[in-house]
């Protein structure tokens, strides 16, 4: 190579760099993996200088973060053109194919270090913050009253939807993307639902399928 | 007071007397800060002696977490004379009600110390594996087919269970116990018929009122 390694950069240049490149280090590491030292190298720089920029390894891994979040939610605007439905499926299919393109990253984003280190933690909420309220504009521009019920239930489903996508992630066990794509988008109207739901004759008229899960068992 | 401070016991009787009092502790302190003075005063025996039966805190912490979880599973034990949606309401009002006694046990349970600990990591997951063997039993009992999809939903489903009961214990924000229950009740049944619902006719259908989820947005 003839490239030199260490290019003239501002400061705020050379901050997004290293960021980039620990971004890119996640296709292949853990975001605990990350190392200040191999980053630093990539970008031709001395360790002392990363610590120039970011107070902590911690602090390092959360601007990471805080890059994937912004590509992710990037990814996902919605379009303004789709019915609602449709733009929900549309971002859930951009989520899955993002975060399926290296299962380990999200993983570990959802579940890894960022439950124990605050300032990744701080910035996962943040992200589910955006998503959340997110949402619940589009519940609003559909008139539908908003509050705490509805913002509990959105809350919730975020949940769900982490926990299928990262165990759908880890072992698929044979269901393919379109299934889960569906009961993603499914289980959004399905939670927001859910009062009407939990009245027995609903699901039993509208499910005659299920409603059994309305009858009581048969006697002996 | 005249009572014998320590008694004598079989080891099996000293083990549970132990995990009780910890139990007993989560009263008014966090998994965390249960002590083991504290639970060995408690006792009237030494602090030796308590991890004669535990090798560390952690472990003793975990006996803790399993005791609590044997409660709740025993105390939502459901009443097979039931139809499964009664059911599903029973032992969802039955768990509300339990977690709601002490909000922070439950909340620290699911969020806590717990997920960095292995051994607690561990009891939470077992429970959580019983509740999800549960429910699908209850399906299959229904006739429902079994099968990858439907644990990632029911797994899915636990999981926001869990996130809108430990938001809600934290700051109910004046949503009642009631309306929580019907939410949680409902978003099963609303999860398992997500696939269904993602159809953007179905939920105009069934749902008239909500029949802008599927309309694109009005030109302009």
């Amino acid at each position: 190579m003839t490239t030199p390694k260490r290019q003239r950069l501002s400061p705020a240049q050379r901050r997004a760099q290293l960021v980039d490149l620990g971004v890119a280090a996640l296709a292949d590491h853990s975001l605990e993996d990350v190392s200040v030292e191999h980053v630093a190298e990539q970008a031709g720089v001395t360790r002392a200088l990363v610590f120039h920029y970011f107070t902590s390894k911690q602090e390092f891994h959360a601007a990471i973060l805080d890059k994937v979040a912004q590509e992710v939610l990037e990814a996902t605007t919605p379009d303004p053109a789709l019915a609602p439905l449709d733009t929900l499926r549309a971002t859930l299919g951009t989520f899955i194919d993002y975060v399926g393109r290296n299962p380990h990253v999200y993983v570990s984003l959802v579940r890894g270090e960022s439950s124990s280190v605050p300032a990744l933690r701080q910035s996962v909420e943040r992200t589910r913050g955006a998503l959340v309220g997110r949402i619940l504009d589009l519940f609003g521009q559909l008139g539908f009253e908003g509050g705490p019920l509805l913002e509990f239930t959105v809350r919730g489903w975020l949940a769900f939807t982490e926990e299928v996508a990262t165990r759908w992630l880890l072992d698929p066990q044979g269901v393919g993307r379109d299934h889960i794509l569906e009961l993603l988008a499914g289980s959004l109207p399905g939670v927001v639902l859910a009062p009407q739901l939990a009245a027995p004759d609903t699901v039993a008229q509208l499910f005659p399928e299920v409603a059994g899960l309305a009858d009581p068992p048969p006697p002996g």
